[in-house]
């Protein structure tokens, strides 16, 4: 255990480390040259397009201005100065519903921290159960529950504070659930138009011997949706095309970059290119005349692509996004069974256009069910015995391994400082490339797990995470040893001493976890404002390949808010904070001041940095609430544990009653509040139809809708299409829906609609295709 | 351990006793004058009216025709003879798919009791352990798991027997579940048309200061559903109305007895009754001017009452049942969310009328998650500390006890023999009584709990009785000891041992398991047909208390199958039949019996005796389902702990795959299946509608729908209303909503069609009111 010096130690380290970085950023923040860097935010929104100084050819590289080096900080006003609702407008709900969760921290933690403070350090710093005791002590233990004696009364304070941390968690969580929804529904309601307001998702469109994936949807909601009913859009599996149109991307971009060339040189000398792998070696020919022969082969290429892809059948995947003439119409039919098979018709809420993750929209029924019981097993073995690769890498990695392989090194390995150097570093390596890929394993593993939306995969990366987490930080910290081993023990365990374990450990770790906080924490956050590797790699690139404007626009790579790593990250400090709140409250000035710097940080990247990929308008939420509530059951479970090695017995029937009451409440909440983000209530889809209707009697909704779920790879082929409006021809009244079935029809009708639907996609294709 | 002789003799006198009953009751079922006690439904449903046999006045009570006699077991092919169409038409799904649960338990365990004969019966035999070994063993555990030596590799055995029970079951698990689901579709689909269809059950319509419940509830649906809305029903607290009517009803029974009594004796003597308490004390007076007097009181109480509750808007309870003009609109009320606040204008499926459970309509949604709440919390306590005050009510009801209480049995008691017989009886008393009573305990909970509907009651009744089951009878007898000292055992147990202690002595607990299906199974069916408690009750009504014809029908009780205790018992069998299968096949036999017997026995109750109280079309098939899979989930448990004391633990890891596939595979059923039995799809919706508009173009399906949900006191009353048509001044274009609201109209204008409405109620209040 530490003394409360070392503490002071390492809290100076990270204080000045952190203070170091927000210094950093300070003075990198107002020089021009990083203006991208640091708000490319506004350079997307369109708001700024050069450094706001002019002056000087050095200004525009470097800030002379010294007066502003002396307000050094005053970014951190500025963040939090924009209101909620301007913010909202600026980055997005689901954006300002993240920063939410710190203010949830700060809203819990402040009164926690303030009574735990006034109650329970009086009570355990008055007690000299350690002085008289022969073990080495620090004076963060004096404050702390060990210094209580066994079996003493004062545990009763211990005891009504954690009905009162629970109350006041709960009632902080009720009132966030309510408000968060409350912004959700006004939102939704207050938003503009939205192809995923009328747009629903159908999946496992089942195979029809007579009828084309197209032709089966059509008539399929035509006949149980009448009156609703719009248009819809298949998807096709485009992934081949997807990666020619990539590809000539590329080409065009240098192309245009050669030309650029071309015309700065005053078009003296024709630059030339070698076409030989990355342009080293190769014949060298005339680099414009090169690309533009490339450029114009993959067009055919991609024409030719195109037209196979939307022509044949064997493209179609069995899905399909359906439009409605309204939002009730979309509501009922996201919300209602469709088939008498419930595996089939299957329908759901479309994600935002950008949300939509178009890879995994084809995967049928069972296959989704395989697949999540692999994934399962899977994660159960990651999460457990991740360490044996690990380990098996590690045994490889040594001298000796490495002397075998390549046999020239010989030498130089055997200088004592290199030896010692790669027997150091070489294990820790390992495991530390392994847990940076960590997330995007897990993203992996969500990806073939199925799921259609970009938020959801997130968000199921962000569960497992936190689980990962739990095990191997949380519990692993606690009780030193690999999760398998943890694992075996608890088996072998009674269910009832595995709390009695972890609990009795948890005084000691208190101090380890401090310095967790103050590294992982307020140094991390430092430095995520910072924003080092992007400064890095914007500068690398600009420098070396940065060819054109867009090139530069690209360079920036403003990233969006890490849902899938940073909510784990912060879910364990709700974790630390509700379970070190009863035992050892030295701990929650540390969270605190994590949850106060991080919000500010968070805020000001958000307005100045992050580019959100997608609007999910807080669908995230009740996994946080739920995540908290986990966090609140374990600190009482792991109270309950500790008091019963304390002999505080006569405790136990009175926390029991804590987690009973906490499950009844998440269960309230639950009923209460969750509904608002899975479904999309009628009265409100019905409120806004009506006042549309009214204030534009004329509006042409499939004009609207028809390209809004096309494949990202249709719709960026060249930007301006805006919707051809063929509503005219557009029967009113389908009192007979024309199908090709054999068994009814003897002189085969076809479709006219999905004629007239594949005639689109044609006249798309010429309009494209030179 | 029971020896083999010893099984034989139960099975013997288990035997003799079910044929015993089975004789009896096919002498019994041909006398005349037990007719009505052994086919009340033919009487029911109007197809029988007198015994079969006419002749002489003996014959009218006695069946003299001795040849029937010699044909006693006939009805056994005559149950199995009606074909499953026709008992659906005769007795509902329910009823058939309940039978289906007997099939299953066949179907599941013949083949497996074939196997286990042929592959694991000469496996285990084969063995010498118990020869050599020291311990007392039979000639039942030679045939047991017991046999085999310990570290044997002959455990692969049963380890591949294991996995070849687990996929027969599931296969036909999943043939089932795939069958029910397509009874129940059908069934719906092919049905006439019912009211339920149509009408959608809203609850905790929100409190409005301007309007009635009565006009918000019109008035949300107008909005929100224009096009389907067709009209709605309130709730009305009538439970002091209700009252009324059934002592209005008694009354008017005793003045029909009267009448009939006084019609017979030739209008000689006007009969007498004593006015006071039962009859037997207070003034006579002439019995048929009494009760004429006495039931136009009631008749002027009721009406009263009547117009209170219709009038007075604090009888309406925030609650009403709301009609849709199409089956596809009331589909899709049924299954979306309608208001912002989820937990408001909650709507569900209508219950059939005759299965609405009236008195918790009006709940509120946060008392609903309290008494959710309460109800868990007593259940526990219930399941695990029932023994306490009956073991408290034992310690008082000895022979000390009641001396003290009442000293004037001192002379009694103190005979040898009486004192014995106390001592020995009463504690069991107090058990047996609890046992008694515990179904309607459960009942009571379900009922507090506030489900809706009386297939809900008895659902959630069943799954709790089971878990009393599971835990008080089958862990309770291979663990001896309380509940609660098993659940401390458990805690204080790591999560490894509790299978190994549970599966260790689950081979010595064959026998008696053997002896409890031979009682409670074999005699406790063959008990069951013979309806002795029915029959006796019947023919002492009959004597004492039948006074009109209507008393008889009443007395007949043909009750309906007891799904909420019935059906955990079945559960209980597939269970050790799991359990057992792999461990000591001998006792699938027993069991097979047991399935073959009841199925035989319900199916002709079924068609003989039971009359259904509601249809749920099997919605009871996930439950049941969902049961056999914890009993195979818990039977692969139990086999890892009993090979793991054998020392067998190289089988471990496979043996664990079992429980993932199994849950995997349950979850797998619950997405392909369960919504069947929870929405309705709209295809089927559209289809039915489209059917039916077809067929019968000028349907009125208001005046088909007014009356359906009236709460039984009104419309019982005088059952001849049969829906008065008022569709004619039915308004076709909604196009305005008249509201109360004082926000937005200045001259109040009142709701029309509320108007009319409750027009309509006091228009039935005058039709009954003299």
């Amino acid at each position: 255990m530490a003394s409360s010096s070392e503490i002071g130690l390492a809290a100076t380290i990270n204080i000045l480390t952190a203070f170091a970085f927000l210094v950093a950023f300070a003075i990198l923040r107002i020089q021009p040259f990083n203006d991208r860097v640091y708000f490319p935010k506004w350079y997307l929104r369109g708001l700024r397009n050069n450094p706001l100084q002019s002056g000087a050819f050095v200004q525009k590289f470097v800030n002379l201005d010294f007066r502003s080096y002396l307000k050094f900080l005053n970014w951190m006003p500025a963040a939090l100065r924009m209101p909620e609702p301007e913010l909202i407008d600026h980055a997005g709900l689901d954006s300002v519903i993240y920063l939410r969760i710190y203010l949830t921290g700060l809203k819990i933690f402040v009164p926690i921290a303030c009574l735990a403070f006034t109650v329970m350090v009086p009570v355990n710093f008055t007690n000299k159960t350690l002085e008289e005791s022969k073990l080495t002590y620090s004076d963060i233990d004096k404050l702390s529950i060990s210094n209580i004696p066994t079996g003493s009364n004062r545990f009763f304070t211990h005891l009504v504070m954690a009905y009162a941390f629970t109350f006041w968690t709960c009632y902080i969580l009720k009132r966030e659930y309510e408000k968060v929804a409350t912004m959700r529904l006004h939102f939704i309601s207050s938003e503009h138009r939205r192809p995923d307001q009328f747009t629903v998702l159908v999946r496992n469109v089942p195979p029809d011997p007579d009828e084309s994936v197209n032709e089966l949807v059509e008539h399929f909601f035509l006949v149980n949706h009448p009156d609703n009913y719009l248009s819809h859009q298949v998807v096709y599996n485009a992934n081949v095309l997807s990666d020619l149109v990539n590809e000539k991307k590329t080409k065009q971009n240098w192309l245009d970059y050669y030309q650029l060339k071309y015309n700065r040189s005053n078009q003296s000398k024709r630059p030339s290119v070698k076409t030989g792998y990355l342009g080293l070696w190769g014949k060298k020919v005339d680099a414009i005349e090169y690309y533009e022969s490339e450029v114009e082969k993959l067009s055919k290429k991609i024409c030719k692509e195109r037209e196979k892809v939307t022509k044949s059948s064997k493209h179609v995947m069995p899905a399909a996004f359906v439009s409605f003439k309204t939002r009730w119409g979309a509501a009922v039919c996201a919300q209602t069974e469709q088939s008498r098979n419930p595996t089939i018709w299957l329908t759901e809420w479309a994600p935002e256009p950008r949300d939509v993750y178009w890879d995994n929209l084809a995967i049928p029924f069972v296959s989704l069910t395989i697949r999540r019981l692999v994934i399962a097993v899977a994660f159960f073995f990651l999460t457990f015995f991740f360490m044996i690769p690990i380990a098996f890498v590690q045994s490889l990695a040594n001298i000796d391994g490495i002397v075998k392989a390549a046999p020239f090194l010989q030498g130089v390995l055997e200088v004592e400082f290199v030896k010692s150097f790669i027997q150091g570093v070489l294990p820790g390596i390992a495991l530390k490339i392994f847990l940076i890929f960590l997330p995007s394993i897990l993203m992996m593993m969500s990806k073939f797990e199925g799921f259609t939306s970009i938020s959801a995969l997130e968000r199921r990366s962000a569960t497992r995470y936190y689980i990962f987490q739990f095990i191997n930080v949380f519990l692993g910290s606690i009780i030193t040893g690999t999760a398998f081993q943890q694992l075996n023990t608890f088996i072998h365990q009674s269910a009832n001493t595995i709390p009695i374990t972890i609990g009795a450990s948890i005084p000691m770790k208190a101090t380890f976890f401090i310095t967790y906080i103050m590294v992982d924490g307020w140094a991390g956050v430092a430095g995520e404002i910072l924003r080092l590797k992007p400064l890095i790699f914007y500068h690398l690139k600009n420098f070396f390949l940065v060819k054109t404007e867009k090139d530069r626009e690209e360079a920036m790579n403003p990233g969006s808010l890490p849902f899938n790593t940073g909510e784990p990250q912060i879910q364990l400090y709700f974790l630390l904070g509700l379970v070190y709140a009863v035992v050892t409250p030295i701990l929650l000035p540390f969270i605190v001041v994590f949850f106060a710097l991080a919000y500010v940080v968070y805020r000001h990247q958000i307005i100045n940095v992050y580019n959100q990929q997608y609007e999910s308008a807080g669908a995230f939420w009740p996994d946080v609430h739920g995540r908290i509530i986990t966090a609140l059951i374990v600190s009482q479970l792991l109270l309950m544990g500790l008091l019963s090695t304390k002999e505080a017995a006569q405790s136990t029937p009175l926390l029991i009653v804590l987690p009973i009451l906490t499950i009844w409440f998440h269960r309230f909440c639950k009923g209460r509040f969750e509904p608002a983000f899975v479904r999309y209530p009628l009265q409100e889809a019905m409120m806004k139809d009506t006042l549309e209707r009214a204030r534009e009697p004329g509006l042409n909704v499939k004009g609207y809708l028809q390209d809004a779920y096309v494949h990202p790879v249709f719709s960026n082929w060249d930007g301006s299409d805006d919707g051809v409006s063929d509503d005219d021809d557009w029967p009113k009244e389908p009192a007979l829906v024309p199908t090709k079935r054999e068994s009814r029809v003897n002189t085969p009708v076809r479709s006219q609609r999905s004629e007239s639907s594949r005639t689109l996609l044609c006249v798309l294709d010429e309009r494209s295709c030179p």
